[in-house]
């Protein structure tokens, strides 16, 4: 089977043709700044990169394009439209509407779209680029694979908010939690290397890129995530603020004096690891700069890596016990300095880094605890394509969740 | 020595007079709505409680009151305002300015009104009460105790936020923490308990009341506490709702069209356990309720339990280890549901609850951690005034810290 998979954001579309049995990517790119100047299209076609250059109006046009690249009588990996059996959307927010992956009709495109006002910036999009693909290639089955997902088995007492309870129920103010394709995916793996089922580990995952997160995942469930109403909560991020006291927005809009689209800006876009190194956001730029005695950077590592280690010890308070610590994503499975400052001084609660490994392992799978170390941890390349893959495979065999 | 405590708000003024030798409370009373109508002094002498109706315009005029209870001829309980030896004056906000406990002096006072802009609602009353003390005793030496001091101790990467550095250096945007003088002196008291030096012992001391907060103290010092740069922030209270995403409060901007003071407003008295049950701030009230089976009042209990129970890990992870957590307040000494919902199924951690031991402990010391517990708990009555009036005596006796 050959999976189409569709990341649409505002002016820009990534897109991976899997393999399914093979488990192999065929063809991937990204169509980058629809709809404004400079709009462009780099594709890898088996080992063959290539970039063109063309106004490309809307999503619609962009996803014809990729689609005419793929078919392409000489360079093309597949001979046909027709070739393609299925659609795996990626879609942001799913509210309490959808907990697991669904095949898409034009019912279920409503229910994500009622979602927008609790994801005015990403559904909005997603459904662009659904339509958009609805219309080159009619009939061929569609999912939507969410980011909120896997997070929907969160207990009660972990997703409300101390807030007005109307907040929540006519509002829908809640803790969601994001990067739940990525999560599942790297716990499943993580399973399967660690040599129990699923359900019978206690896991904390810590997807670290340039947005960070985290989740303590019971028995195959996700009990708690550090990402809550929206993306902005919990670890410190690239520019994101990640947890603040609640009163500094308000601080700053009455000190200030500016509107809360300012602050919601600064919080998102000019905070994390960049508003306290004033270098980067990237943190091996900030890494290099530490390393030449920059101590702002030195901060933002240390302030990045005490936040993960706090929500290690939380989350094992939460699930009384952790079996595996799972490391992710780009910081997660290439910045050997982040792990080791989260995991060294922390044998009470049963996790021994062995430094050794740990300063082996960059971008690959790796054990990076101590033979015999009661918390075991390890770095899984996450693979979220894949993973949206077998979803849309699985749920195409099956049909749509009750 | 007699010290006179006073903690004044910005209508009332609490009081103790405390026989330092004795470590006995000669007087103590509150005078209330001051400037209002229906102000009111109700005080206790020795055992004996009363109260007086009257107009009371301004703070001189309630401390001027409250002194002639003390020196009155017949029911007072010293002869002339000469006996009183020392004014130690609760004062929330210390900034950078001050880490410790200082003798008041008009320039010390200045610095105080200096942090106006970090504590509005604090420092102007808290100032009021020192003019008004210094008026009416002129010549007695006052101290001010800062609920920020203790926490001054806490690493830069505990007490800055991941937002742009200037905020810091501008604004001074950071975590102070509060409940200072509460947390030193449970620590005090449990090294004691403990049999062991305070600068060789980790801890976690849980303040659990109408405000509450908790501190990792390794080794007698803050290394971190759960409320920030505002009481916001951290555990979830009886009516302030403690950690949630930072977006909330604009989300709640837009889309209920408010201003920010509005929001400031539900955030500080319309969340927390108020807000989940829309019941009470109270919990005791919350209890009862859901002892009726109300799911609000249940769910309020567990949401409260299950962030203290988050915070014990985050901390155990910041000091990797803890080897005795303090419960104290109203709700840590006297909330035997909130206890057990916290610490039970903690063994991984090392804590082991003694169920029946909980039971019997309201309102006064005792350790209820099974004998052998690798991680002691205990819950032990604080004491902010007697802490005030013994920091007043050590730097009357020592002078101010360099």
């Amino acid at each position: 089977m050959k999976i189409f998979i569709i990341n649409s954001g505002s002016s820009s579309i990534k897109f991976q043709l899997i393999d399914f049995e093979k488990k192999n990517v065929i063809a991937k790119g990204l169509c980058e700044r629809i709809g404004l100047d400079k709009s462009k299209l780099s594709y890898t076609l088996g080992d063959k990169k290539s970039t063109i250059d063309a106004e490309i109006e809307d999503h619609a046009e962009g996803i014809n394009m990729i689609i005419s690249i793929l078919i392409h009588p000489v360079n093309g990996v597949i001979k046909d439209k027709s070739e393609i059996d299925a659609v795996g959307h990626r879609v942001v927010h799913a509210g309490e509407n959808f907990s697991k992956t669904i095949i898409l009709d034009d019912e279920k495109i409503e229910k994500i779209r009622e979602l927008i006002p609790l994801a005015p910036l990403h559904n909005p999009p997603n459904i662009i680029g659904i339509e958009a693909v609805k219309k080159h290639l009619p009939g061929v089955p569609m999912t939507a694979v969410f980011d909120t997902a896997f997070h929907q088995t969160m207990p009660e007492h972990a997703y409300m908010y101390p807030l007005p309870y109307e907040f929540y129920k006519e509002k829908k103010i809640r803790r969601y939690g994001f990067h739940g394709t990525s999560h599942f995916f790297v716990a499943k793996e993580g399973a399967k290397r660690f040599g129990k089922p699923l359900n019978e580990i206690k896991m904390i995952t810590c997807h670290l890129g340039n947005g960070s997160s985290m989740a303590a995942i019971k028995y195959g469930e996700s009990i708690d995530t550090t990402m809550g109403f929206t993306p902005l909560e919990g670890l410190m991020m690239g520019t994101r603020c990640g947890d603040i006291d609640p009163a500094i927005p308000l601080f700053l809009q009455n000190t200030q004096s500016c509107g809360s689209e300012e602050v919601n800006m600064v919080l998102n876009r000019m905070s994390g690891i960049k508003g306290i190194s004033g270098i980067s956001s990237d943190m091996r730029d900030i890494e290099k700069a530490a390393e030449e005695g920059n101590e702002r950077a030195e901060l933002a590592i240390n302030m990045f890596s005490y936040r993960i280690r706090k929500y290690i010890g939380a989350y094992i308070a939460a699930m009384n016990g952790v079996d595996l610590i799972i490391f992710t994503a780009g910081i997660g499975e290439r910045d050997i300095i982040v792990r080791e400052r989260v995991l060294t001084d922390m044998n009470f609660l049963g996790i021994k880094l062995d430094k050794e490994k740990n300063d082996g392992v960059f971008g690959e799978f790796g054990e990076i605890s101590e033979d015999g170390s009661p918390v075991r941890v390890m770095v899984i390349p996450t693979n979220e394509e894949l993973e949206i893959a077998e979803q849309t495979v699985d749920v195409l065999k099956n049909g749509n969740p009750k």
